[in-house]
Formats: C-alpha cells, structure tokens, sequence
C-alpha cells in the first residue's frame, strides 16, 4: 500500500481524537464536533482542547494538544483563521498524525487566502501530518460510531453505516448524502469532505476506498482534481477490483465553472472531457448528487446487469404507459422477452395486454398475489431481460407485494429498480423494502438514472480496459516541435508538424511570388486553391485569404492580388509571407480533428463534423490522449455523422480505416508533446472512400512556450 | 353554459350518491366505496342498494334504486360485467343523473368487450344519464368531502382540498397524485378519473373546470382524447380564463402507444404533433405525473414568471455550483441581476464570489439570517430576474431561514421554487414551508420541470393566440382534388395539386417517349433531370428512375432506357407512363414540407432539413393547420439548420418570407381538404435566395377514398 495512504487509514480509523476549540456550546462548531463526538458515541479516545476550561462534556480537557500525553491520531480544528497556525503547530509537535481544518476564508478566496492556506500546508508538512480541508466539513466513520464534524447532518442518529464511500468537495452536499442513505437505509463505510484539498485529495480517498475492505462502491463530489491522470489510474484499479466509481461533477455551465473556483478554489476544466474520460474509464458520471447514493446502492446489491435491455412492469395501466415511454426517452432499450416467457406471461394475462411494457393490475383477484410474483419471476429468469423496472402504485395488498417482489428481487440477484411513485401513502411499503435491505427509489428520474448507471457500467466493463497506445513517430515529433516557434504556427509549418506524425496532408510549399505560385500550379494541375500565408493571421477565410477553385494562371494572379488587398485591409500592418498552391479537392467529407491541452487531464484528441453541419449540429466526440485505432474507430461510431461515413443510401463509404489510423497518430503526437502542444485543430480533414485515405488540407496550430 | 356540463356539475357536486353493490366489506370494491363515503364524512344523502341486506354500515339499504324514492343525483357501480346492463337500467328508471362504473374488461379487451361498453352507453343514452366510465376509479369532490371511488388513496385522512383540477384516464395515477398533493399541503376542487371515455370524456371535465369558480389550474393525464379540435378549442377558452392548462401523455413511444390502447382503448396519436399543439396553444406539457401537482400548485401561488430568467441561491456552494450547471443544461437561462443589485449583494459576500447562481453560505454569523434575507429581497425586487430558485441545503438555524424566505416568496409574488434537497433530515423545513402554504420541492428534477413550466406558460401568454388562417385557394383546391383518384399520386398530379393551393412547382409535362422528351429537355436547355412516372412506384430513387444532370440528346435516350430497365427490375409488371424533364437546380437549400393527417388534431404541417442532413439529425418542426405565414416563420426559426437559411458566414440569405408563405398555403391545402389528404411530401422543396423564392422539385401525395 501507498504509503501516503496507510496514514489516511491511521487517521480515517483512528483510535484517538482531539478536538481543538471544544466547547460543550452546540451553537458553535467545536461545540457540535464534540456534541456529535459524545452522541454517536466513539469508543475511541477523546481529547477536548480548550484554554481554560477543565472539562467539556464531562470529558477532561487540556490547554493545548502538546500537554496531552500520548500522540492523537487525529485532531480537528475549527478556530478562526489567525490562531490556526499556532495551534496547527502545537498538534504537530504533539504528534499527531492528521489534522481537520474545518476553518474557511483561504485559497477560494483569492490570492491572500491562498498565501495563509501554503502555511498551514507548510507546518503540517514540517510536521508529517496530513491536513484534510482547509474549508472542509471533516468525516465520519459510521463503523467506529465516529463523528469528526460539525455537520448539523449528524444531529440525526443512528450514523447510517454501510459500504459506500464517499468523497466530497462540499460539505453540505455530504450532509444531503448522508439524509438519504438514512432514508434509504443504507450507509457509509466512510465519508469525507475534502474542502480545498491542500493537502489530502479525493484520489487519496479513492485510493484509500480501493484498499478498504468494508468499502464496495465509491461515490464522488468532485469540483476540480488535482492530478486528472492519477485520477485515471485509480479508475482502472477500481475497476479491477469490481468497485464502481460514481461522480457528480461541477462545472459543466461557465456558470457552475465560476462557483468551484470560489467554492473549493478548484478549477473545473472542460465537462466534456470529463465526459469521455469517465465514459472510457468505467466511472459512472452522474448530474445529480443525492443521486449518488441511490446508484451506489443499487450497484453493491445487485451489480451491473449482464443485458443492456430493461422490463417495466406495474400494477398501474396508466404507470406502464408513462414509465415505458421514459425509458425510451432516457435512451434506454425495452427488453424483448423470448417466446416461451411471453406465452408463460399471456396466460395470466386478460387478452391484448403488451409483454414489456407489463401491466400486471387487475390480473384474477383470487390469484392476484401469485400472479404478479410469477409474471416477476417469468420476467427475471429470461436472459434477454438485463434489468426490471417495477413500477409500484397504489392496489390492493401492496406491502406484502412489494415485499414478495423485493424479496424475489434479492433472492434472484436479476437487477431489480422499485419504484413508489405515491409519496408517505406508501410509506408502509418503503418500510417493508428497508426491512429486507432492498434498494428503491421514490422519484422515476431516479430510478431511470439508477438504470442508466448500471446499464452504461455493465457496457463498460464489458469494453477493454483503454490500452496505452504507442507512436513510432514520437521521438521524431519532438524533435520537429524543438526546432519549431512558440506561439502561432503557420499552415505550411503545422502541416510539417502533422507530417512528422504520420498524418497525410497536402505537401505545400510556401511560394514567396505569384511566379513561383504559378509554376506549383502548372505542377498540381488547375484547378487549384492559393492560400495566404501569414502567422499573425488566425481566420483566413474571413480575411479573404483563401481562393477556391482558381482555373488558370490569370485566375491566379488575380487571387494573389486579392490575398493582399484582404490582408492589408484586414490586419493593417502584417506580412503575407507568400502562398501555398493546393489541389482544388472536393470528393471527400470533411471532418475536423484537433487536439487540445487540457487542465485536467492533459491532452485530449477530439472529432467532429465539418463544413457547413458545424453551424447546425454540435458533433463532437473525444478522448484522452493517446488512443489506439480501435478507440478512435469507437469514436467515430458515435459521431452524428457516422452513418454518412459507412456510406448512407448508396453512397461510397469513406476509408474509416485511415480514419481512425490519423486520429490515433494525433493523439500520439499530443501525448508525446505534452503541454507544449497547446491546441492544434486540422480542418478539414477530408476523408476518402474506401482505401484511398485521408488528407489534411488546412492547419493550425498553437505552441507553449518550451519551459522544460 | 354547454347544458352538458351543466349536468355534469351536478354529477360532481351531488346531493345524493348510490352505491350499487353496497357492502360492508372494505375488500370488496363496493365495500371501500361505502367506506370512504362514510369516513371522509360526505353529508348528501347516501344511498346503499344491495339485493338483500337491509343496512350497510348503519345506513338503511334497497334491493334496487327504483324502490329508494327521491331520484339520486349519480351512481357508483361496482358489478360483474353481466350484472351492469341490468343496474344500469334500474338506475335509469330511478332518475339518476349519472353512473360512474368501475367495472373493467370493455372496450380495452378487444371488439367483445367494446361491444358491451356500448350497450351500456347506450341505456344511459336513453335515459338521459351521463356515464362516467368503464374502467375507471370515479371521483372525489373535496369541497363537498365526497370520495366516490374505490382507490386505496383515500384510506388516508384528510382529502387534499384545494384549487387543483384533475382529469385522469388512470385510476392509480390519480392516487398518486392525490399522495403527493397531501404530502405537498394542497389539494382538488375535483380529482376524477374518466377510464374508457365512453360517455364522459376529459374534455367534457376541462369544460366543467374552466367555468368552475373554484379550480385555478387544470391537470390531465392523458392516453387519448376523442376530439383533438375541441381540446385546442378549450385551451383557447383556458388561457382566456387565465387557468393553465397542464398535461401528461402517454404513448410518446411505440411500446407505450401499445399500452394506452390496452389499457383505456385509447388511440395515442402521434406525440410530435401533441407537442407543436401545445406549444402553440399555453398547455404544458410534462413528463411526468406526479410533477403535474407541483407545477399546478406553483402557477396557483405564483402565477407564470413575466421574465424567462432564473436566479439560483443556496446557502450550500456545492449546491450552488451543481444546481447552476442543471438549470443550464435544462435550458433555462440565467438572469443577470442589474448593476444596483450586483453592488448591493457584493456588500453581503466575500470576496470573490458570484452573484448568479448565488452562495449564500457562511455569510457573517451575526447577522446570518438578515443577509440571506436580504439576498433574497434583492433578486427578489429585480426586474432582470423572472423566478428565483432557492435550493436549501443543510445549515445552521434552517426551519427560520426557510420560513423568512417562504414568507418573503409569498408577500413579494416573485415566482420562487424553493427547493430541500436532503430527505427526511429536513423535514422541519418542510412542515414549517406547509404551515404558510408555501410550494416546495424535494427533487431538483421537479424543481426544473415548475421553473420551465412556469417560464414556458409565461412565454406562451406572450405569444399571440393562434389566429385561424384562411386560404383564398381553399374552393381551388377542393374542386381540383375532386378530379384525383384516391390512393397515391403521381409526382405531376401531386404538383398540379399544390400549384392549386398556390404552392410554386416545376410545371412537368409527361412525355410519353424519348422524342417527346428531347424536346421538352431542348427548351428547358440542359442539363436536365429525368424521372420515371409510375403510380405504382413509391420511392423512385431507389428503382433508378431518377436521372440527374443529363448533358446532352445522347445522354437523355441512355437515361430513359435505363429508367425502364430499372422500373422493370425493381417492380416487375409496372407500366412506365413516361417520364417528366426538369432543368438541373442546384443553387438553393433543400427541405422537406409536407403534410399528414393526424388521428387526434387533423390536419398537420411539417417541415424539415433535406438532402444528406435527413440521416443524420431529426431536424423537424410541425403544427395543426391552418398556420399563418407569421407562425410558420416561427417554425422556420426553430429549425436546425435556421442559421443556414439566415445566410451564415457570408453566404446569401434564403428566401423565408416565400417560405413561410408556401408552409402556410401548404397548411390552408391540408385543411381545405381534410381527411382525404392522407398526406404530402415535397422533397425537396429548394429555397432559392432572397426574393427568388421556393420551388418543389418533387412531391407525392395520397388520398384517401372519397366518401363525402
């Protein structure tokens, strides 16, 4: 084990606490820690600092950690701002292992509060002690009865306890969580809010939560990472070890981007690549965060369905209806039952009943109760259904009904979402799931996304594990992009960048004089395409520096006049360097391939729709750099476009192969350049039929400056 | 008043209730109807009939109606089908007013039980009786404490009163609904379920709330309605009346338009056209059921926002940032308070922050409450923000902030959805929002289905009412289709009809031979396109009969004979009637116009992206016709590809206004003749630029058999 996270054990399970600012006043923090300390009752050992005060609680206090005796494994501070570091000192020098700082007003403040956050950083450090928050809510470890928080969550008992894991960046997100797994009736192995992750980071408790035996899934409020790439590990070694990662992340709108900086001063980064990074690494990306608990319950109780189809049923002919055409509408398959359960299904039924969706009401009164539970069990046993959906509504006889379903549901371990759409009516019912430890959900938003979270983990984990793809062209890319500029590069320059990946792009020459212009073009054979080049000229097309379709050496001469007048008129004051002669090239669809710099994953390869679609349609699909050519053809499935690729209605069909070979050597060449490669876009890239490949006919692209 | 609803009224406020089939037993359907009437302390006259028992929890039993005296106003009757017909004419002979029947197994089993469904209607008929029924789960009239139904959902005490109106086709629905309303502390001016509609219908209750002085919004769940026109026509009379309209309707996918045919004999529809419908005219349409009460229920308090903007607010920044980014993606748009609030509020934050969405966490301890209060009072009075959601976390001091922030929502009228994302933790807050009668939430979901119903009711009454359109081609048009044979069209009479709805087509003459279509291609000039005309052939591209870009004499002779070869291959036995020349248009954008009749609104206008853009996006907007040119210009607007006809990136505009105003004469076409146009596509209509107007290239068209 990592040693870093053998003390996060020590200090997540430990034997000793210390409280610093105790107060036996619940209106305050250290008065609540204690509070809840006392009544959850921790077994372990209790150590209320304060300056004056004899006891707390009834429990002896000192005046400072230093004059305690033995280390504390732990201490939780919640002092204002100014007397933090003394006190943090203090506990390090007492030896203590952990520090909670509960305290706000640093880093996601601005600058100073950054400033004053580095110090606590820096005594903990000088110390060896790990700091958890600033700007945190503490945890709690329902299995040693443990609440080190303020948290008015906790006023509610008992802690609820179970498998779950959670990671949060907010505090009373925790505290929302932690009210539904009571109403639920499951619980955590341990929660924790990070705040601004100074020190201790949710990957630590990832990685504690893979290690921890009682831990069976690992929920995550996440606002910004430290280390996406670690982040990524830890996916795959999660996966490895059958626990689910499921997430909420903050930060898809701009709008929720600018809250997590002042939030937990984290940075967001882009939502959608956190999109396809989830998506590519089995983690379960959810939007909403209660929803966490609900997911997270459903996986450890019954796992990921082996099918991707679901069965609805209910005792509600107007629930079916609605409940069938959600799931649709959630992009989520009906399952087609076979033949022999249908026909085992129709003799309970009255006549032109549907066999999925299932309206199970009104079947024989006298056999009403065997019915349902066999037209269940008809349903759970048939191997084209994944998943059943019960969709409960009021009827006769319904808690010994739902308890018969959610018992069967348990017995079978067929993946199994109960949904009481009636509220407190049916309470009776949700207390007889909770009895027998069966998982469900009162909201059918909920149910669907429980649905789609087991459905997408399963698919996923029936995918293969991303591989590390290799690039023979690393070596020369880097040693290209060493003789290249910072900054903008021009068209011909990308190209050469491009080129020295392996990706096909039109050879272009830069010609300094419409003379030399003109002899390419005898060359190439008109008609052709002249280009301006210039590197301070970022659009061309709207600086009127591109011509099209020019026929013959007048043409060309005119159009190099025009590139001029353009540019001058454009960008008064810059250089046209000259100009590139290219093929006029028409018979091909055009894509746009890029790659990008991300903050929190590194380099991101991405694809999209070109030409006029990018006005109408968003089409983009990506990934994290590098994938392999498999991947990269997986991406291109899942394009809008897709199906104008394969060749639609007669149409030839494109040379995906060379596709998908481009795409995968893009994304080696922003692997190998790493931040150096800010963002580099080719479009379009026009894709051929059938084996004649593909060609990059513009580029452009940005580089950092090269600081290694 | 319509003297049907009058008497329909009188149904639901009775003075004097049957219950035919009486009995004591609550298992029984006759014995929970006695016992609701009895218990929820219904004070009219009840009436128990039963063949032999002389009382019925107390209250003096008949044998039949007819012996009981004094005319009951309606009836509730929970028979065996074969004892209905039989009851049902006791009843009549009594004088009732009304039946409700419970019983099921009628026209949702097949053509048997549809044929009993109408003998029954028709005793009522004849005795002047309205029948509310089969297959239902009758009515509750809160107002007058009456529960004439037999749903487990009024075990529970009291019934929810209150200014809700609810027209259900399913009987666990509305149970559910009458759950939620309780548990949300509002409540019905009158919840009834309608069944199989084969009298009563949910129009005839949308007509009854409407003029019902108590009902402040109406709320339907819907598997079909029996008549499309009049429903558009009360929610024209609704909006008038200033009461929303909410609905919920199934069959919106194929399994479950299966379903509502199953479960109340309804057809569906096509739900594309149930959403044009009521965009156009001020009903909501939701998703989901129970969230109709929390939409009616914030529409009655708050009535619809005047702006369409949203501010966030929450004492939690996780909160904040995750419910920022959810009111994004639900596509609702963040308000930007004005410059005088923004300074206002600055003073109450710490640095840094945003103002919306709003984090109203940790604000100064002593002076907690007031600022949140504040805050609040500051959105509140903005003009910038339309309606306010406050997503209410675990805090400090929760249930005073909750009630200060419920009190200011419900002084001030400024629309605000008050939202309490932890569970039962909360509760406190939940009762102490009910004390004052203040909506709430427990699920961001729903929270976003009342903002966005609300904004959209408010966008909608801002829109003018859908005029009727008239067409000066309507007799035109009639009279031509007179002369076409039923069944389909060939492309020549397809576009002779539309240039009689004054609809601009290529002016195609058949030529009956080569020769004759030499000359036809000499005057046009070439190059030329060549089609096939067969009645029997569908889809011409695919036969081959469909020859683009003829050059020349030469080229028009191998097109033909290649034409007749494909028709031969592809429908062996056709006869090619000849083939139609028309010039070679390219520069223009291709749509799709067309035109249906649909089962529940009638005649329907559709348009849509043509070409290759058909495979890739469902580019699609539709309305009932008639449509003004004012309206399908909003239609052209809400189109994909809307950016492409305005002219982006420097190409030329396309003609909308010749657009719009061939999309209406197509509408006034469709409505001119009614059912007999099965449908009509042009595909592709072109849009030339600017002030050059539109052309259809190709059209088909069926008619249905004549039988005016």
């Amino acid at each position: 084990m990592n040693p870093a996270v053998s003390t996060l054990r020590a200090i997540l399970n430990p034997r000793s606490v210390a409280v610093i600012g105790a107060s036996g006043d619940p209106a305050k923090f250290g008065g609540r820690v204690m509070h809840f300390l006392v009544k959850h009752g921790y077994r372990g050992r209790i150590v209320p600092v304060h300056p004056t005060a004899a006891e707390v609680l009834g429990i002896p206090a000192v005046s400072k950690l230093s004059a305690a005796g033995d280390p504390v494994d732990v201490c939780i501070l919640a002092l204002p701002a100014a007397h933090l570091p003394a006190a943090l000192e203090d506990c390090g020098r007492a030896g203590a292992r952990g520090a909670v700082v509960i305290t706000a007003d640093f880093a996601e403040t601005g600058a100073a509060g950054a400033a004053r956050q580095d110090e606590l950083l820096q005594i903990a450090r000088r110390h060896g002690m790990r700091l958890i928050g600033p700007n945190c809510l503490g945890y709690i470890n329902p299995q040693l009865q443990l609440a080190l928080t303020s948290s008015v969550a906790l006023a509610v008992e008992p802690m609820p306890r179970g498998a779950i894991g959670l990671a949060s960046q907010s505090g009373s997100l925790m505290a929302s969580l932690i009210s539904h797994a009571q109403d639920l009736g499951t619980g955590f192995s341990v929660a924790a809010t990070v705040g601004n992750q100074a020190d201790v980071e949710l990957c630590d408790l990832v990685e504690y939560f893979i290690d921890d035996d009682i831990t069976r899934a690992i929920c995550l409020y996440i606002e910004g990472l430290k280390n996406g790439a670690r982040f990524l590990e830890l996916a795959q070694r999660a996966r490895a070890a059958g626990k689910p990662i499921l997430a909420v992340k903050a930060g898809r709108s701009a709008a929720g981007q600018q809250v997590t900086q002042s939030h937990t001063a984290s940075l967001a980064g882009s939502y959608a690549v956190w999109e396809a990074a989830c998506r590519d690494h089995a983690v379960c990306l959810l939007d909403d965060p209660e929803a966490l608990i609900y997911c997270a319950d459903f996986l450890i109780r019954f796992g990921a369905p082996a099918a991707s189809t679901i069965a609805v049923m209910s005792p509600s002919g107007g629930t079916v209806a609605v409940t069938g055409d959600r799931v649709v509408a959630a992009g989520l398959a009906l399952a087609k039952p076979g033949l022999a359960t249908a026909a085992e299904l129709q003799k309970l039924l009255p006549p032109g009943r549907t066999i999925n969706p299932l309206d199970v009401g009104g079947l024989p009164r006298a056999s009403g109760l065997d019915s349902t539970l066999t037209a269940y069990e008809l349903l759970a046993k048939d191997p084209a259904v994944g998943a059943i959906l019960i969709a409960v509504a009021t009827t006769p006889q319904l808690e010994d009904k739902v308890r018969q379903w959610g018992r069967a549901a348990l017995a079978g371990k067929k993946p199994t979402a109960i949904l009481l759409t009636p509220g407190t009516l049916v309470d009776g019912a949700r207390n007889a799931l909770k009895e027998i430890a069966c998982p469900y959900t009162n909201r059918l938003d909920d149910t669907l996304r429980v649905l789609r979270a087991a459905v997408d983990y399963g698919k996923a984990l029936r995918n293969p594990s991303p591989p590390a793809s290799h690039s023979s062209f690393s070596a020369a890319v880097r040693a290209h992009a060493a003789s290249l500029p910072d900054g903008r590069l021009t068209e011909p320059e990308a190209k050469a960048l491009l080129r020295a990946g392996g990706i096909h792009t039109t050879n272009d020459v830069v010609a300094p004089t419409p003379d030399a212009a003109i002899q390419q073009a005898q060359r190439i054979g008109y008609p052709v395409v002249l280009k301006g080049v210039c590197r301070d000229l970022v659009h061309k097309s709207e600086a009127g520096a591109v011509k099209l379709n020019i026929a013959d050496t007048d043409a060309l001469r005119t159009a190099w006049r025009e590139i001029e007048t353009g540019l001058a008129a454009h960008l008064p004051g810059a250089t046209l360097a000259g100009c590139v002669v290219q093929p006029m090239l028409r018979d091909g669809i055009e894509l746009i391939v890029g790659c990008r710099w991300d903050a929190q994953f590194g380099p991101v390869v991405i694809i999209g729709s070109g030409g006029v679609l990018v006005e109408i349609l968003s089409d983009v699909q990506m990934a994290v750099a590098p994938i392999s050519p498999a991947h990269a053809q997986r991406l291109i499935t899942r394009l809008r476009i897709a199906p104008v690729l394969a060749g639609a209605r007669g149409r030839p069909a494109a040379d995906i192969g060379a596709l998908a070979d481009s795409i995968a050597k893009l994304s080696a060449l922003a692997a190998a350049l790493g931040p150096r490669l800010t963002e580099l876009d080719i479009n379009p890239l026009l894709v051929l039929e059938t084996g004649a490949g593909v060609i990059a006919l513009d580029a452009r692209a940005t580089l950092a400056a090269s600081t290694a």
